[in-house]
Parts: structure tokens; sequence; C-alpha cells
């Protein structure tokens, strides 16, 4: 990291502001631009986009970085950000985004902190804790001795289900295979297989990004619960029958940047130091 | 508990609806008034009160059960209910209430189930969760691995701290005799002395209803740190000083009803049940 | 399983006995056979090998089936049992052992339940219990409060560090990859690289079957440490230079059977059935 | 703590010497004696009795201090050592021991370190740990995911179930009182009433020191199970019973020094620097 001593940070929202202080308390110099609705925040002065493109070494922009393939992601900008005008001031120094794909070009000089491994593992902690938080907010009772049922044993899963115990919740989780099915039972907890749930819960968790709650599965295990879908679009529950059934249901996305914008901004910048690292940038 | 095979349930929130549906799932006759607000709801349907007396072997009345020393509180009753009516309907039948001494008459056959130990016990788990959803809504990290430190390890501390450590938070606890001490250190977590307290926090909880967090000890030790006041009116906290150092401060009360009146609800059922058991009624 | 209603256990150890005792109480016939030094035991009664052939459907064979690939692992039987003619008597009913690897011939109806992934994660847990264990004997402090480093993030880590984690001590896991930290960090443990330990340690576990703990290592983290190596031969500490650093250092090996008979012989029925059930025996 | 600059370790096992070793770490000169069978252990050295309390500011003895009344109880020493002789010698510097009541006479310099709460709390874990180490010990199974009752929720119960629980054990434990029991089932336990055991059990662990676990008990909830009597004599379980009814039955004395002799001496060093600060010694 001895080629980078400063951020531009354009664009995103208050995640990309708590990415950019963090980095200063690295001892990174940090510019942020697009963010002029803010005013000052944690410390922090949106300067003239120029101004922090000439001073930076490197940028990170955010997730996603664009939303219409045109213009920069900025919800906080006054103006509008042209994603071409944008990579032609900043050249070939090095930018950082989250989801590339959404950009209308390709550049070298460009990398998708979003794809890797550790940024998705690492976001299963604030998507299970607002997976919480929402279950608090909309169940009537407390977390703790509810019988709560997590559908599946991926990344959030895993950070889930621990949570839900620490919580004092009685916890099943279900998985496809009888590998997950052992760690599941080795961790204290009920194991049950995806494809043929069963029980009755207060709260039901699904992070499977395929139809597993459908009417029929719905009206087996979920008659009395509150259910909240974690999984990406279109999700894995079926809302309409849900709400035919009186099940209450909710769909929870992009919860990190909604419910712990800090812990989302150092995420983005520890995957942000490791491409350094791994690209020796 | 032979005598009793029918509840009245008149006044109150949603807690005692929760408690009312609580005890007909455990098979007892339940007859509601003073909720003609609400319509039916858990399957309760409000009935004529002279109707709910007649057919009632014993009644729970809420918590607390009256504001003004005359009238019942009812928030969801159409109509004011007297206390001395009410009580001359009841006449020597066993009444269960909170907060007792709020009746302006002793009677032989009211029970205050709000004094009972095992109550306040129960009711730490509804607020220390009421606490993690506060702290969850207001901080913007993640609970998890932040700093929290709880003051205070009564019956609150106890149970907050066990929950804040199943969240993944790195937990530190206050307590003012050297055995509490070393229960927490038992526990794993790290143990100050609430007249010496040291450190930097993200979250502090104060439980202690004594003046703990004065401009000294906040300038001290939560510089950066969203502060939740537990502790009952006038709390532990110096609020102005707290504003002036400009750190976040919530003073976070009677959290069981607000956050989870099924569990309340409940709560209050099972303190009756102990109350009817031990007076052999 | 309709066509499986009795097992043969024949040879093995108390694991064996006890994966017999155990599908007894799941309904099944079981008669055993290698046992006659121990008389009977669990209510299990050793009977003649051609009465057992004659009435089992299928066969339970241990872990190894041998050690010399000539005769069958049977410390516990009086007489030698040649596996040729073993097998001849089986003929084509099914078999499971364990390591069929060491069996000099091949045959279609001879299952290994050892190479399962499944079996491999559930014998995490009386490996990571036996770990502890020996850690409880030799260690003169207490688990509690004592800094651990467990080295590796597979199965036996995982299950291994939330073990630790339980007991009250302050745990360190290494692992080489970025996805594991961050699956590390959000069970709010200490996360180290593998290539790059660091820290000092009263207690250190290696899972990994690699040489981790070279003179170089032992002296850097573990010169006041119990070190228990759980890697399989050659492992992964360099016993000598340990030896010579004064650092005591164990060698625990197939820690299941010995810690954990009974577990170990559920582990291998739980197997047993699920090949049975995957290959529709 | 200004008129203490050393300690004189006379008599006991390797609880002292830990203890010693312990006060050295914290910058005291110490001086040993009466541990001429050990030789240089933990790097101490043994000396002449006279040598250590002409040296040493204040002295810290065994618990108990004696067994007979008349000599010091020191099992490693050479000679055996008067009680007289020795607070001859000593005068009136300080003196720290355990179980001040068997001397045979009252001094005012004498302080008990054995009576404190917080040194009964802090023993509660080494107890809880070799109760645990005794359970892995004599039991077939693993204690993850085995019946565990711990009866009795005093500081022992308290400790031993969170670490039963941390062991991914299914933990039931017993009370006298309500305020107990809502405790236990705040920890996500199951809770029973001490006077009314129910349930069948894999381990049992009985803390209170009267008979619980008497004939009827045993053949109700014990019957398949292991034993693990914690209270002191004459303990809490009918061991002839227990045989009687072939149940494994152990009686588990005095297990912070067996198992865990460097936590132990911590525990006495830290009660020693209590006392003295309290006292202003």
């Amino acid at each position: 990291m001895d080629n980078i001593s400063s951020f531009g940070i354009i664009g995103g929202d208050k995640r990309q502001l708590y990415c950019g202080k963090s980095a200063i308390d690295d001892g990174y110099g940090v510019y942020i631009s697009g963010f002029e609705k803010c005013g000052t925040m944690l410390g922090l002065t949106d300067s003239d986009i120029k101004n922090t493109i000439r001073n930076s070494d490197a940028f990170i922009l955010p997730l996603p970085v664009s939303k219409d393939g045109l213009t920069l992601n900025a919800p906080l900008a006054d103006n509008i950000i042209q994603l071409d005008e944008l990579f032609e001031m900043i050249g070939d120094k090095p930018v950082f985004c989250g989801m590339k794909t959404k950009l209308p070009f390709g550049r070298d000089n460009v990398f998708d902190y979003s794809i890797r491994e550790e940024f998705a593992v690492a976001n299963a902690v604030p998507t299970s804790e607002g997976a919480v938080e929402t279950a608090m907010l909309e169940y009537d009772g407390t977390v703790n001795n509810s019988k709560c049922l997590v559908a599946g044993y991926g990344r959030i899963g895993r950070v889930l289900s621990d949570i839900l115990s620490g919580l004092g919740a009685d916890v099943t989780v279900s998985a496809r295979n009888l590998r997950d099915i052992e760690f599941i039972k080795a961790r204290g907890f009920h194991a049950v297989f995806t494809n043929n749930l069963t029980g009755k819960y207060d709260i039901i968790f699904n992070t499977i990004p395929c139809m597993i709650f459908d009417s029929h599965t719905l009206a087996k295990v979920a008659s009395n619960a509150l259910v909240i879908d974690l999984a990406s679009m279109p999700g894995g529950v079926d809302f309409n029958s849900a709400e035919r059934l009186g099940i209450k249901a909710v769909h929870a996305l992009s919860l990190p940047g909604k419910v712990a914008p800090k812990t989302s901004g150092i995420i983005i910048k520890n995957a942000v130091y490791n491409i350094i690292r791994e690209e020796k940038l």
C-alpha cells in the first residue's frame, strides 16, 4: 500500500462516508464529493469533484456504482454525475466500486469489491442483525424463548442462527446436505432438511433465493409465524399466499446499508484494502 | 386452582389481551371488557362489563391498575370506569392487579402481581431485548463486534450482558462488589467497578437507578458512545450534560409492554398463577 | 430400509457395541460376534459367528475393518477372524465398514461409512471434546479465561473454537483465507492468518495436517503454552523442537473412540442409515 | 499495599506455589518454605524457614492451614512444622490463611481468605470445570447433545450450567424459588423445581449440600445417568442406593486444587490482595 496515500470517495450514501472516515483513522488522506446534501457529516466536508480527483491516488465508488448505467449512484449529490465524464477525469488511477458490471465500459483499473467472498461473509453480520432487528420490531413477543426457523445454512444462515441462539431463542436450521445437518447439530441446534420442513415456529427467516415457502409449506409450518425473507428478489416466499393465509411476511432487502452504515462502510474499506494488497497497487 | 375456572380481563392494553389469550390456551374461560376501541383482536371480543363480572371467578386488572387513583387504567375502553363502582360489582372475588398502591382503598381480595420478585426477573428479558432493539435502531454500526458497557449487574444487567455477548459484542460489565465482579469474569466478560468506570465504549447501557453518568463520567467513557438509560425516573444519566457534550443519550422506559406485549402478557399470567398457587385460591 | 431388519456387528471395540445397542433402540434385531472378551455388555451377548451371519440382513464391521489386510480388526475376540472366510460366509448381503481400502479385495456389496463427509463432521464433536478433555487434564489452570489458539478453521476448528468459547476461554483462530477470517470474526473470536501466527497463548490446538508449529513458530507463540496436536500422523507440530524448548506437547489421536465410544457408535450407525437410504438397500 | 513488598509462602501444595509465582509476576518479593520435596518448581526454590520469615512482610499459609490443629498443613515439607513455633517466629506480621478456625489460638493479625464471598464465587469456575472434566472421563458419550441436569442454582449451578450449555449440552437446572426459575429460563435452559425433579438425564450434577438424590429420586430421574455429586460431605446423593440401582455415582470433592492448581493459586492471591486493600495493611 505504498503507492496509495489518499482516497477519493465519490457518490453513494452514509456507508461511503463511514468508509472514508475509517480510512482517515487509518492515516489516509480522504477527499469526498457528491455529498452536498449532507453538509458536514462525521467531520467530513464535501469538496469540489475536480479537487477530489486531483488530490486522490485512488477512488472508492458506491455499491452499486450506477443504477442506470449512465450516471453515478449519488443520491446525496446536488448534481448528476455522468460516468463517462467521471472516468475520463479519473484516468488510470485505481477505482474500487460495487457491481462493476453496471458500468457501460470495461476498464483495467476498475476493481469490484462487491464480488469478493470475504465481503459477502462480512456482510452476513449486518444482514443478520438487521433480520433480528426486523423480528424484534414486528414480533409481539421476545426473540428469547421463541421458536425460530432459519431456512438455509449458507453465510447468513450460519451467522444468523448463532445470533438467535445467543438471544436465547429455540433455534431450528434447515439445510440440504447431511454435512451441514451435522454442523447444525454440533452447534446444539435442531436440524431439518430444507425439502421437508416440519414443526411450528414463531419466527421464520428465509435465506434461500428460490421458492421454499410456497402456499403448502407456509400452511404447514408458518400458520402462526412471522416470516422474514432475506433472499434477494424474487425471494423465497410466496407473499400472495402468505397474505391470503393471514401470515405476516416481510421482504427485508439491502439490510447492511440500512441498519448498520458504519459497519457496512468499514466492510467496504476492508475489501478495498484486500484488493490493494493482492493486486500490489 | 380448583376454584377458579374463568378470568375477567378488564382494562389495560395489548399485554392484557395476550394475558387473556394465553389463559384461554391453558383451558380457562376468559371474558374481556374495556377494549371497545380494538374490536376483535387475537380472537377475543369485548363483552359488557356486567356480563364479564358475572361470568368470571377472578379478575386480572392492568399494570398500573390506575393512574389517577379514581378510574381504571383502560386506554382502549370507550368509557371511563370508576374504581369504586368496579370493585363494588366485583365484590369479594379475587382480583389481581399491578401497582395495587394506586388504589384508593385496601381490600383483602386484591393481590399485586407487580411486586413479585419472579415477575421482576421475568421482565428483565423483554427489557433487555428492548434495550438491544433500541441500540440497533440508534447505533450506526452492528452490536456485533461493538464495545458495550453494561453498568450494574442486577436482574437486567445479568440478562442484558448475556444477550449482548450472544450477539458477538465485546462486553464489559460494572458492579459494586467483589462477588459480582467474579461472576462477571466467570462469564468471560470484562469487569470494572461501578465507582471507577474506565475504558471507551460504542454503546453504554445504564441499569442503575442513581446518578452514575454525570458530566465527568460521560466525558471519560462515553465521548463516542450511544448511551441508553434503562433506569426508572429520574434515571442514572445526566441528559443535559450528554447533550452539551454531543453524546446521543436515550431514556428507554417501560420497554416490556412496548416491545413485547405478548411476552409481557404471559409474564403477568404466570405471576397470577403463582399467586393462586401460593394463596390456594 | 424395508429390506434390512437386522444387523450383524462383528469385531471392533466398544464403539461397535454402542452402535448395535442404538440400532436395537431403533427397532432392529442385532447379533454380535467377536466380543468374547467382554462377556455381556450394554445388555448385548456375544453369539456364534455363523449364527450371527445367518440371522442378519446386513453387517457393520469396525473402523478400520482390518489393520493387516488379512484378518478382521477384532481386539475383543478370542479367535482371529480371517477376512476371506468372513466375506465368503457373508456372501452378497450388504456390508458396512470403515477404511474399506484395507480389504484385500473389492466387493460391490461393501460400503465405506468412514469416507462420508457427514461422518467426518459428526466426529469433529467427540474429537473436539477429547481435545478439551486433554487440555483440562494437562493444563494446570482452567480453560475458562485462558488464552487459546486454534490453528485451522476446518471441521474440527469450527467445532472446537465454539466449545472453547462456551467454556469462557479467550479464543483466537487461524485460517488461510479471508473468507474464513470473516467467519471467525463474526463469531466474536480473534482471527489471525495461519502463515503469520502471532500472540502468546496458554493452550494451542493444531488441527492442520502439515508442519505449522516448527521450532521458529513454537518459540514465537508457544513458549508458555501447552500444545495439543489433533492432526493425523505425522501431525503439524515439531515435537523434538518442543521438547528442546521445554514446551509440553501432546499428540492426541483417534480421540472419538477413546473419549466417547457411545457417541462414536451412534455416528457410525447414522452413517450406515444414510448409506442405506441413498443406496435404497 | 505500600507496607507489604514481600510474601512468605509456607506450606501447602502446588496451589501455593502458583500463588507465589503470580505474586512475583506482580512485582512482589516471594520466599517459600515447606516445599523441600519439590526441589525447584515454577522457578521457585525452597528456602530456610527462618530466612523466609525474616525477609517477608506478610505470609500466605495454605487452605486448610492445618488438619490436626497442631501442625501446619505442609504435605510437601520434609519436616513437621508446629503451629505455635511458626506463629511465634512470625510475630505480629500479617498472616493470610484458609480455614482460620483450624488454628488452636486466635490472633489479630491472622486473616482468613477462604471465608470471603468473592473467593467462593471465583472457585466456582475451577469446580465447574473439574465437574465437566469428571463427566468427560466417566461418561461414554459426549457432553455435547447429552441431557444434563444441574441440581441447584447457587454459585456452582450458575457457572456450571453456562459451561455445559457452551459445550452444546441440553441443560436443565433445578432451583427452589420462582426468582431463580426465571433466571434459568432467561438463559434459555429448562427449569424444574428441586423438590419435584422430573425427566430423564444422561449426566446429573448435584450442587446442593443436603439429601436430594435419595433412592426414590435416583430411580425416577437417574436410572440411565452418570451422577456427579459436587456437594461437600456428606453430599446430596445416596451412594448406597445408587450402587444398588446400578447407577454410576461419583463424589467429586476439592476439585479446584486438583484440576486447576494454577487458577486456584491465583484466586488465593486475589483474595489476599482484596484483604490487604480492605484492611489497609
